[in-house]
């Protein structure tokens, strides 16, 4: 929630001349991204997000992020599309780190989404994974079920001081995951983070998809399942909004229906997204920040959704027909 | 630099109904201001920023702050313009903390302004001047030359550690300001704080006047006494630019011309502003910060300026015909 590199006034107008925009009318820092830096750039040309990436995204994934983004904007999705320079580049260095100009997109995120929301929602995801579909770079997901365990390493105690009990509840998800995680459901690029505040809205219209810093290849439900925890519970993160669920699934499925062992195997890829990002919040909550420029999220939140989880019984649990 | 309240979706369309706007279009938090959560805020009506003032600032100062960025925009200064909610107030409340919106002012700030900014900036304070005699509002400034020797008790040995030899020059200028400074040089409304971070400019024209939170009354010449110090030195803050005072001052004189006892008064007038903001920054220095949100400036800019000063002669010396 910063801008932590803020380019002098030449290194500035040798960006934007490279991006070939001129007659600057707003440069602006702004807030969004946790580990970027963002800024608002109004040129001749039009309105663009400017991004320059602080160490936490390898500049080798740039290409597959921004390829990414690009290939859905080129498909009709409401995603950025990358300024390219001259020469054809996506990215351009200041004080050796990279940097990207984006197109601009209109909208509002909200923290609170209604089921109207919900159903767009679901609907956009299954168009990004067809519109995603044979893109020629790959990622792994380097935060999926094989790292979970590592993850989890020496943090049992810090978990049960947060939430008493939860310890054995984990250690029983992860061999459970072991023993059944899903071994051949549909396989594509997915978005991995698709959270309320990276889906903006003009209306009831998805009118932006963002941030694809998580992106990876995976099963395609997996995302399905992230989306379920992020938007579909109550303020409480311990019940279920089944309007919500039914709303997502069913929009998701007006374009790509799901398979019957992708429905069978939701409840468990929920579980398996909730504890990634319980345990990936609870590693931030141990960890001390330079400068705390971050406002760190409260693990807690994953812990009843974990619970719901573990209890469901089957797809229509999460309102699939 | 960032955002440190976040308003929900519900406390959002409450302030904006409050103001009139609909149609959302985009709302960003932005990394301006030190101290304050600022918002793009875009609607139906047009683009605006949003404050949500933090407790850096006393409720009962807001009138006066807003109502001088009101009179400015309504004398045609490119001063951010409150909007004022259907009952007539500039201010709504949301948890507790007082929320204004103005109008969004296009520009962009530049960090080492050449000296057609200085000159434009200087006829654009004496504009400024002008348009806030009569202004029915006072407040005093509380760092003037009263309250320094009260920032720099205690604080001689940090200063020592930091830029050897100064503390026995600033015991120096303090005995100076006490008997020499002046007392009847033209008074009114300053803005006190007009760094180049604090204009907008289009092409060479000032577009935006802001981040009034430090005016108060004081001599006019002070205000300019302010902006050498902050547009006029080289970047290792120990040599001043003669073209750039040059450019300030006659730009300040093509409005207001200076009486011959401001001129007099102007080496003595920029030690104390140096001094002023060299005290504020090492305060900032010494103080450890919740968070650390901010990146703290270092107060040995201010340490070459003030040699500097100490060694002016007159008010030639900062291009004054």
């Amino acid at each position: 929630m910063a801008v932590y590199t803020e380019p002098t006034d030449e290194e500035l107008e040798v960006l934007l001349r490279g991006w070939g925009l001129d007659g600057l009318r707003n440069f602006k820092g702004i807030a969004e991204g946790v580990q970027n830096s963002n800024f608002l750039v109004e040129a001749a040309q039009g309105r663009f997000i400017m991004t320059i990436y602080e160490k936490s995204v390898a500049l080798e994934d740039l290409p597959f992020y921004l390829g990414l983004t690009e290939r859905a904007a080129n498909a009709g999705l409401p995603a950025a599309r990358p300024i390219r320079t001259q020469e054809g580049q996506v990215v351009q260095m200041i004080r050796g780190k990279p940097t990207a100009l984006c197109s601009f997109l209109d909208g509002v995120s909200s923290k609170r989404p209604p089921a109207s929301h919900a159903r767009a929602v679901g609907a956009a995801l299954a168009q990004l994974h067809q519109a995603l579909d044979g893109f020629d770079l790959a990622r792994p997901n380097d935060l999926g079920p094989d790292n979970w365990a590592d993850l989890w390493k020496g943090r049992s105690r810090h978990a049960e001081a947060l939430e008493p009990g939860i310890a054995s509840a984990i250690q029983g998800d992860l061999e459970r995951f072991k023993a059944d995680w899903p071994i051949d459901l549909p396989r594509g690029i997915i978005h991995a983070d698709l959270f309320p505040d990276n889906v903006l809205f003009l209306g009831d219209a998805v009118s932006g998809l963002i941030d694809f810093y998580f992106a990876c290849n995976d099963f395609l439900a997996y995302d399905v399942a992230v989306m379920l925890n992020a938007w579909c519970f109550e303020a409480n993160g311990r019940e279920f909004d089944l309007v919500k669920g039914r709303a997502l699934i069913s929009g998701y499925e007006s374009v790509r229906p799901l398979s019957a062992a992708e429905r069978a195997a939701l409840p468990l890829l929920a579980r398996g997204a909730a504890l990634r990002f319980f345990l990936t919040r609870l590693v931030d909550w141990m960890t001390p920040m330079d400068g705390a420029l971050v406002r760190k999220k409260d693990p807690r939140d994953y812990a009843g959704r974990l619970a719901f989880h573990r209890a469901a019984r089957d797809a229509s649990d999460y309102g699939a027909p």
